[in-house]
């Protein structure tokens, strides 16, 4: 007890989170110099990454567990944000020799789980760096603006900084050294607007985003144009949308944003395919789900209001306001957009459409979901050729703060050993 | 018999064959005016429709037989077809009552058949057209261009009214009536050049492809781009690789415009797919294989070649030149490029990469196909994840004619009663 006592007063622990984040405009940078993912626009949800990072005299190298599993510590850009935070600590210490200081010789452990599928496209690797950074940052008292150093470990990583909606400008230097992330609006100005994430496959996805996005740069002639004329205007439009709480305008622009951006990996070459028949499925079903919506809470023939169709909006036809927007980043799985008070009646639909194999009462996860009755008229417009056990299951969330400083000693992910606790 | 014998006399009967058409620089319209279907530059192969057009004054109404099975003969484009042959006629005569010409106001009998699936993206409506205005043409005794005629059935069919390579131009009117066919190149103007038309599911096509390229019109800023700026220097290109029979390019380009083309669908709002999961693999699988033979077939390291990379074109690589190129118009088939030596061990890594179910003797239809042995390092390098049964069927053809007469009375597909024959 003594031996142990003694190891815990050496040892010396921060724990911290930090949010995925979700692309409402998505990636449309035209050069190939860094930060190479270049999301003008997202949404940091309630996923979120747990780091904990600790140091002690009497750790005899630098370890490192992502989700329980050891991993190389030795990883460059890891090493690249180690470097950066002890950097900044020494250079606040002044060159003085604070006593009271974690020693920076100190080996470190590290451990990292994230309440999220890893690497489906949910942007896993920015949370992760955002959150080590984070967590190392107050092992260290360091204090300073951390967007810069959590770039070094992934070019996306400054976004998961900030909480609600976050806006990633460019700067002008070719090294991105002065591209900054700002928080366009916090995790509490549109509290009807809800996330699910249907999790549709735990595969990795084919092609690691960093390379294919490269690809794109140097071979889609489409996407020169998307970056240049496109995005621009639609920048502009969806931080309106966004500022406004414009659901019909954030929806469809975010759907139209999403199919613009797979269709520029298409024409990447050779080219980059994200979305598979399962990403079709929803997409169709989302459009099906609108335009039931678009129908019967339009009153056709009104005054001033268009007949709406399904299938082909004709010249002078506003769209169908969207109830459900999706959006695909580069992964397989569907996030919707969706306001509160859809929520129950959507989940419903897609459980009708994606019958759950057998984890029935584990298929929604997250913040907790009514139960709805679907009407004969919508099951029979909306729930076509319905694809068994297709979704794993349903994540329901909202968005959510940037890191957060976990002061609650039960969670942190490494024990008085400095070594992984076991989770029950 | 003597009753046959008069009916048999009393029957004129023409049968033509024309062309489906496989565009190798897609759609890019941008406006929403006919002819709504415009693929710049087109190939017709030896997969064609063919079509018997009988008049009788026997005949007591209008009949139309589509692959043996009675349709509509009311459909409005085959009555504007109709209509305008005659016209022509009528025209041709000069107004003189020719008591040795048949008579305009003869009861019609029709019958078209395809060698080639219907409906799953292979243009055959433009090539039904084409071949209706065609057999018309023959028995009615005009002999006007009628690509304008074959035009008021289906926007593509002018495309269908020659062989070899066709390129389509836009003309100034606002209604289409001065857009007319080319040919580039005659049929044999490439005579190693090789179609593999890989036949994945014999479903129809879920959005009509006029409507799907109106919607494109309306809604794609990618398209308007394509159109303006991509194509106008691409078609340029292609002329080129066609006239000097430059295979790489030809195919390099071949795959990137498929690529660029389906971009744009899914630029489109609601977003249109024709390419599924089964398209990703070929098209993998083609990558895979011009990657393999990139490695083999030129030696790396060799001075002024530079190192050449499956997954990543880095910036100054040129890419790997293609020994396969796919193409895929509105539906699921793939269309492989190739030159006639890589033939045999192409068909032999589709048969490994989807072993046929059940039909395995007639997998490969249409010309013959020799037999190759694949070595270790291209079975281990190209065919991964085999599909089994994925494909039914690989249709072996190369550039073929336009329209043809035939001559042969045995290959009428009506008998001389004017009813479709009975097919053994």
């Amino acid at each position: 007890v003594a031996a142990a006592m003694a190891a815990e007063r050496a040892l010396t622990m921060a724990t911290c989170t930090a949010p995925v984040n979700i692309a409402v405009i998505k990636y449309c940078e035209v050069r190939i110099s860094p930060p190479a993912e270049a999301e003008p626009l997202t949404l940091s949800p309630q996923l979120k990454t747990t780091t904990t990072a600790a140091a002690s005299r009497d750790f005899t190298e630098d370890r490192l567990w992502l989700n329980g599993k050891e991993m190389d510590v030795g990883h460059p850009r890891v090493q690249a944000c180690l470097r950066e935070v002890r950097r900044l600590a020494r250079k606040r210490r002044g060159g003085s020799e604070d006593t009271a200081a974690l020693s920076l010789s100190y080996k470190i452990h590290i451990a990292s789980e994230n309440n999220f599928p890893t690497a489906a496209g949910l942007a896993s690797s920015a949370a992760g760096y955002a959150c080590l950074v984070s967590a190392l940052a107050r092992l260290y008292g360091v204090e300073e603006e951390l967007s810069e150093v959590a770039r070094r470990g992934s070019g996306s990583a400054c976004r998961s900084m900030f909480g609600g909606f976050v806006q990633w400008q460019r700067g002008e230097r070719p090294d991105g050294t002065d591209s900054l992330a700002l928080q366009v609006a916090p995790e509490t100005h549109w509290p009807e607007l809800r996330v699910l994430v249907l999790v549709v496959s735990g595969e990795k996805k084919p092609v690691g985003s960093t390379a294919g996005m490269q690809t794109s740069v140097e071979t889609s002639p489409l996407l020169k144009h998307r970056a240049e004329v496109v995005v621009p205007e639609r920048l502009a439009q969806m931080m309106k949308h966004i500022q406004e709480r414009d659901f019909e305008g954030f929806g469809q622009l975010a759907m139209r944003d999403s199919n613009q951006f797979h269709a520029t990996c298409l024409d990447t070459f050779p080219p980059i395919f994200y979305l598979t028949d399962l990403s079709r499925h929803v997409i169709a079903l989302a459009h099906r789900y609108n335009a039931h919506h678009g129908h019967t809470k339009v009153p056709a023939g009104a005054p001033g209001v268009p007949q709406r169709r399904d299938t082909f909006l004709g010249p002078h036809v506003p769209p169908i306001p969207p109830q459900v927007a999706y959006t695909f980043d580069a992964g397989p799985n569907a996030v919707i957009f969706a306001l509160a008070d859809t929520v129950a009646e959507f989940v419903e639909v897609v459980r009708r459409s994606f019958p759950p194999a057998t984890n029935g009462d584990q298929f929604v996860r997250g913040l907790p979901v009514g139960s709805a009755a679907l009407s004969p008229e919508l099951v029979a417009a909306v729930v076509t050729e319905p694809v068994p056990g297709a979704v794993q299951y349903i994540l329901h969330t909202k968005p959510g703060p940037g890191p957060q400083l976990v002061d609650d000693p039960s969670q942190h992910l490494l024990g008085a050993d400095g070594l992984p606790r076991s989770r029950a």
